[in-house]
């Protein structure tokens, strides 16, 4: 599984490192939901190449970026060295040719035989297309106010041509823009996304679901997250937190089927927090005879490992999408997986329930197989 | 559905409150986990009596022994008087004639018409009997030594000669009794239990299970309960807690599939926080890449509010098996609403999945009726 | 003591019921720090008018105003009626002629026979005149752009003909306006302030004395604080936010000696929490060998009442001041009962430090009695 | 200041490393509260030998027995050999010569010209013998079932003929005891006791002074401790629980005037949490007007470090007493560094209070300095 990284920053660093550490038998399959259950190894999977457009990252190899987020000796097999990606021009003026960009992207992506792309780029604000057309007018009118870099990216291992995967791991509307998942079934590509479902966000929505099938009416939650990494900081910038609100707030009424007053949002930046943020959430509601009970839940999690775990799967199932050649996007995967899954009119469920769902997907016959037994059983039939 | 109880004490007094005022429009079904979706109607329960064993509440109405539980305004419809119950004999060298004192019982079932029966007196240590034969031997031989409150009043329930069905609410293990189960089947009883699962516990059970979905290894956990109801008091009589030690820590193993080193028990008696008890949960588990977080939840809770609505459910779902027919235990019930699901050699699932199976043995035709369905469908297809 | 509110609001309403239930003995004087300990009886503190710009209060009763913040019964002895007071005309171009807006409150003032002022109006931004003639100039030139409601009550009171005081329990800088301490001074006015310390802010205080005391070296601190009153309400108006941000923060280098990376503010509004706020608050820290500890502070806390107990003391301290003739601003005072304890160049000091000085304040003899022990010693000694 | 340790467990391990790593500049001050404000220096202490009855210890480096607590590299500059201690005999039934025990550890201390002992041994049960003629008795007397280890200890050191210190750090009633208290001052020794203040009750006293100054009347306040430390293990023996029980208890009603419902002990063993124990604390609280407000404290303490930090102070306090001739017990330092401040009349003070007092009593002047400055003064006068 030869994957390309967007975005070297935090998360990927951890990726490399596990997968480096895994493969050297160091430390097991903690934090890897589908860990040895799935009929592709984790040790399978090659990262080979990473874009970023941070000075102090590009022409630099792995090891050296690593050295910023993690403290251990590690060597890799595989010291890629950073190569520069696509930054954002919205609002700078610039005239760019978007195809030769897309073209030079592509060229890396074949020349490093890549198949799996994922999405680790800083949260940015975007919006959605809609209509394919859009998109393709704004690469040819080289639109750069348009396009953000995720959706740029995207659009370029769309023109790729061959099966191939993205995996989104940010806000940045891609499997829940139907003009990308569009785009994706056109050109045989699987895309799952949207927002890596770490953090607190999914334990929130079984709680909810616990809540909600005792009937206890939830009366107000709020849930305040404070960290120390780029991705906080970068939400003090108004504009990216509103994206991180709309995706963390839908969960609410999508569970209960009800709303109520809530504050979930990541709230603010401590840099001595690091990459382990803090997490405080409040939860009143009424019981039986109108009883007042609340909880209270804070945690520390460190939050590029709980996200990193879950890449580990998500490659691992985009190549098996592949294989069974089920393009576009695929609500089962992105229903345990991310925050805000895809396609656009699909609810968040709650996390225990898309376990299910995922389980029953990864263990379904490939399409191909279901049809050759359909025709046999109907030929025993006859 | 007519229903007595055993134990007219907190939980009793609220259920009894909530009904009420459920009946008078004043509240809703909050709290109630399947409200108006069963084909009952929660406004046709009828609580018709109640034993007791406490002088200060034998021979009183209800209305007035509620006062200590409840401050609001209430009038009852049927404003019963609380009978004398069967006290713990156990130690005290008395003799009694227990084939008379169950005699006596079931007159007063008789009186009453009761179909349904549900046991809140407060935890006692008790032991299984695994066989029939030594529960009968017990009253043959008058044992009062080896039989508990809650044993004899299952085993009155039993005798009374009408199908009915015996809902335990406390540690005392019934459903997890072969022999108790062997009898129900025996006798047309239906036995719902054991320990009902208010509280923090289904709570930790749900919590649990998105942790163990997520892979992440579990390093301890910790459970703090304190609490200022006679439940709690009666804990700090250390072999009475150490019936609910064995309860509440089951779970782990059968959730996660390891163990893990645990405290997880009711740890005090706090009077000024009454039925409102304090609990404080810390989770530590490894995630990818080694990484170390955890969860500290605290929570308040009235408890008794949250084990009378789970009663409602269940008085309800004990007619439907009544007039199902089936007697005996029924999993797809205690998973949910129970701590420690009988049968015995069952295991905690998590809640939400029990959920799943409740409604699915809910909406499933009664085996009559499919019968009925199989064999329509045999004489269709000829 | 003839007192008179500005802003009848919730901690206003709640400090009129709560002075009315002490005086008919239904409650003691919990949540009032010196109780009966103070020459002056809490009984004898008399509110007789107050002052407000909302629709639905000026010209209603207080009784019918209370009924929005308290459910229960109440009659007041004085049930006065709220009178129109100066709302904010900055930005709206008015024409207003501000000496007339002043004479009119003082005769106000005059026929109400007032002696006293708490200004209990919404937080409002504001910035310090630091000179008095820029105060004269504002009001001269009816430059109604410059002075905030908040400072025109202010300079009201202090042109009042009479020994007065002016409790400022909001932010706005007036005890920590060195403009504002001089006119008191000039105008034998006693001026309290500024922002009363409710709330978490005084146990961070000394929380943070705590640590410093054992040379804990702080690492980081965060304190969300949510809650569904006007007062957080009114600071999801980012200005109005920024000012509560700056007193809030300041307490943790005046206590500590060095500055920390913190995040302290009122973090968001979520109506249902009502007056009782929730607060969250993380202390990560590093001790002996290098060890690193963390603190978790969640409370939940009613907001209004905290205050109006603060009020209580403080009116009967401004008596007190009055009597003495210590005019201007008193830190003994502000001190204890203040977030941003004026005068201007004051720090933040540990409560539990700021209560041995107001209790000193309050035990020391008046200064003219001071003057006649020390004449009478001279006189002895000779 | 040659200083002799008895117990070499995790908190005199982590002492032993923290001064070595301050010795060689690794680390600052944190967590030693006089830090470098004393007149003698934290690089002046020497630990030069330490008793234990543990085979896995006695006989062996420093160096080695450290590995236990500790997983960093560390040489220690006086890497001594543990000797071999005194154990609990009591219900043995065995015969020991109690003279020869006492001569033989004092030739030991004087071998080694040791001025200062810091008692660390693992929690134990012990009653105070009140009089003096009863130590001498059960000493006399060989009465082994009578004198628990630590007042063994205390019993040696006070017959070492050279003034010397002794440093409590454990709950057995020591400067508690009148006895030893009369001891120590007859035999110029210094008694410093008893418990070390480390952990949360410090801040649980402070925080109820916090409350008390605000009059909030305390409903009830209940705190559970869990850790994994050789201590909570010793905990889970009942009797000696009952140690701990009655030390933490009684700062409650020391600090607030008035008993209040509480439950304050350590809870719980639980391996994994090692040395960093995790506490939880719940205070529920009467605020103005009838308000209920509540607190919910967690914290994941260091407990081995904590307490480290308080010996390095004490060490020199000790040694500045010693230099002051100031023997028996001192309260203004108990009562900062001490859970059970002796002596046995004094109170639990609040510790910010104790810390004023304890600088108060760092900064006076010598005794013997005092009495000359008075006579000086004397004679300038006349």
């Amino acid at each position: 599984m030869r994957t390309a990284i967007f975005g070297q920053g935090y998360v990927a660093s951890i990726l490399n490192v596990g997968l480096e550490r895994i493969k050297k038998g160091e430390i097991g399959y903690e934090g890897v939901p589908l860990a040895d259950t799935l009929p592709l190894n984790i040790e399978d999977i090659e990262i080979v190449t990473a874009f970023d457009i941070d000075r102090s990252k590009v022409g630099n190899k792995l090891s050296k970026v690593v050295r910023q987020y993690w403290d251990g000796n590690i060597n890799f097999e595989r010291d890629y060295i950073i190569k520069e990606g696509y930054r954002d021009y919205r609002g700078s003026g610039e005239e760019i040719d978007l195809e030769e960009v897309v073209g030079k992207l592509i060229d890396e992506y074949s020349k490093k035989d890549i198949e799996i792309f994922v999405n680790l780029i800083t949260t940015e604000r975007a919006e959605p297309f809609m209509d394919v057309r859009e998109v393709k007018r704004a690469i040819r009118k080289n639109d750069v106010d348009r396009i953000s870099p995720a959706q740029l990216y995207f659009y370029s291992v769309a023109q790729y041509e061959r099966p191939t995967a993205f995996i989104n791991c940010i806000p940045t509307p891609l499997a829940n823009d139907p003009a990308m998942v569009k785009l994706a079934k056109e050109t045989n590509t699987v895309l799952f996304g949207d927002d890596g479902a770490s953090g607190a966000t999914p334990l929130t929505a079984d709680i909810l679901e616990h809540l909600r099938e005792r009937r206890r009416r939830i009366n107000s939650i709020c849930q305040f997250n404070i960290g120390g990494n780029t991705d906080f900081l970068s939400l003090t910038e108004p504009e990216r937190n509103l994206a991180k609100e709309v995706t963390k707030s839908s969960i609410v009424e999508d569970i209960l089927g009800y709303d109520v007053p809530h504050y979930i949002k990541p709230t603010g930046y401590l840099e001595p927090l690091g990459d382990k943020k803090f997490v405080s959430m409040h939860i009143s509601y009424t019981s039986f005879n109108g009883a007042e009970d609340e909880w209270i839940i804070n945690a520390r999690i460190n939050d590029s490992p709980a996200l990193a775990g879950l890449i580990v799967d998500l490659i691992r199932l985009a190549k098996i999408a592949i294989d069974r050649e089920e393009y576009g996007t695929i609500y089962p995967v992105n229903a345990f997986y991310m925050k805000m899954p895809g396609p656009r009119e699909a609810k968040s469920i709650p996390k225990i329930h898309a376990f299910e769902r995922l389980n029953e997907w990864v263990n379904a016959l490939p399409k191909a197989e279901t049809e050759e037994i359909i025709v046999a059983e109907r030929v025993e039939q006859n």
